[in-house]
């Protein structure tokens, strides 16, 4: 089977990665021609424009664009290639309520959509990512082998119907914002509290952290990589980007009558470090965005 | 090296436990027969009264009683048995102000005294303790062998002087207190959101989530233990216990003027769960504590 790949960036790109690595041809499209020679270097082949895919006997489409507006200019730009039985993919963070609305309108058409949340960040790439799935069974049972070759095993599903899985992926950053808070609460409070003068070894206390306590994760393991770099963070901002999935969680938990307390003011304090360049728990955020998702961080 | 260990609740017992393990000779006491009786089968010796001790050639004490007056009354008794050059070590959940204190007053007879905070639950038996340590450095190298035994590999250290294992441990706590939330607001999100009625399995969610997303964790994995018991929780109230460690983060943070938002609220919700019997989120929290820690869990 033949994947057509919409959007080459990092994520984009390590989709692609991954699925040829294990054998699934790959066709690609990035407005950006570095993006598309790259994917030929890497065992790929490339289209220079989305409508030549419709030579290219393609009949499974994962887009990896940013969410909103683009989506559907692809999806319209893609319209002319798609055939009945079709089958997108939408990789990316779009809303799960614009997922629900392009699913009902290619259906009809006879095009299935399937919104697939994606977890991971940048080390997905060797690790392979978390893929949450929404929509039709039959069209994702029709595409599971390639599920398969981008995530990690175990580390996927079809969660629900359509909406499912960028809802699943909306609340999986939802939490998220609260977990990097949290920790760099902690951490703030390690090094200028009490302690202060001391200078904890904040490394070691998150290295140790890592063996057997309740705390332990996958971020905390992040945390104990930036802390053997520095721990300071003298050189930089202490700005945090917010890019929709945690005022979502907001909006949906307000909507539901669900507190998410929590998020909330992870949500809050992000906003305001943009308007106060932060403290050291929001830059410990900020370079923990850095490392899994490769997101900015602002240099002093 | 003998050790005198006093506490043999569940975390004094797995202490002996790991020690005896490991070929340390372990002298218990607890001021329950049943508790005394049982550390003589696995291994251990006891004695009836702590002023036994005295008989007993042991230099070396880990106490792992209820945080508080408690611990200063243990420390009165031993004194008889104590001589110049002998440790005590507090492994439970004391202020860190305390330990600093307690270390001061004993140093006056050189005993030495070190903080130890302890996390892990009650899987640390087998798995192995995270062990935090706070004091004088000759002490704990005296010891660290002990420490060794009860520890998961790369799970110990000596972070700092005297105070610093507690109060490591207390930020711990605080962490712990806001990740539980966290995810507790996401479950109940995914749960009475806007696919309430798609039931999805939180279970599933929790598996995947837990190959490959950001948001793994050693608490995410009990979670999905939970869920794949239970996903309704209608036999339990909601009611989530504070026993002080959050507390005193909150105010450590108030003191050093470290904003520590997320813990306060996740306390506040505590607060308000023991008011009202709390809600799914709550419920959930409660279940977690008591999967890694035993605490109990209110039944309808």
């Amino acid at each position: 089977m033949k994947v057509g790949i919409i959007g080459l960036g990092k994520m984009g790109e390590a989709l692609a990665y991954r699925m040829i690595k294990a054998g699934i041809s790959v066709v690609g499209y990035d407005i950006d021609e570095h993006a598309r020679k790259h994917l030929c270097s890497i065992g790929g082949n490339t289209v220079e424009k989305i409508e030549d895919f419709v030579h290219k006997d393609i009949h499974v489409f994962w887009l990896m664009v940013p969410q909103g507006v683009l989506v559907d200019r692809v999806i319209n730009e893609l319209k002319p290639c798609l055939q009945k039985g079709d089958i997108i993919v939408d990789g990316g963070n779009s809303k799960f309520i614009d997922s629900m609305q392009r699913a009902r309108e290619l259906a009809l058409f006879d095009i299935s959509f399937l919104d697939c949340g994606t977890s991971g960040g940048v080390r997905g790439r060797e690790d392979g990512f978390c893929l949450m799935v929404g929509g039709d069974s039959r069209a994702y049972q029709a595409i599971e082998h390639i599920v398969k070759a981008v995530a990690v095993p175990h580390g996927y599903g079809l969660l629900g119907p359509s909406g499912a899985g960028h809802y699943v992926k909306m609340v999986h950053n939802g939490i998220e914002y609260a977990l990097l808070q949290a920790y760099a609460e902690g951490f703030h409070l390690l090094r200028d509290g009490m302690f202060k003068d001391s200078r904890l070894n904040l490394e070691k206390v998150a290295e140790i952290w890592n063996h057997g306590s309740v705390i332990r994760s996958w971020i905390l393991e992040l945390v104990q990589e930036i802390m053997n770099e520095d721990q300071d963070f003298n050189g930089i901002a202490g700005n945090v980007e917010a890019t929709g999935m945690g005022k979502w969680t907001v909006e949906q938990g307000h909507k539901s009558g669900v507190p998410v307390t929590l998020i909330e003011d992870s949500l809050k304090i992000r906003t305001w470090s943009q308007e106060t360049g932060g403290n050291y728990a929001t830059k410990l955020v900020a370079l923990l965005r850095n490392k899994f998702g490769g997101h900015g961080v602002t240099k002093k």
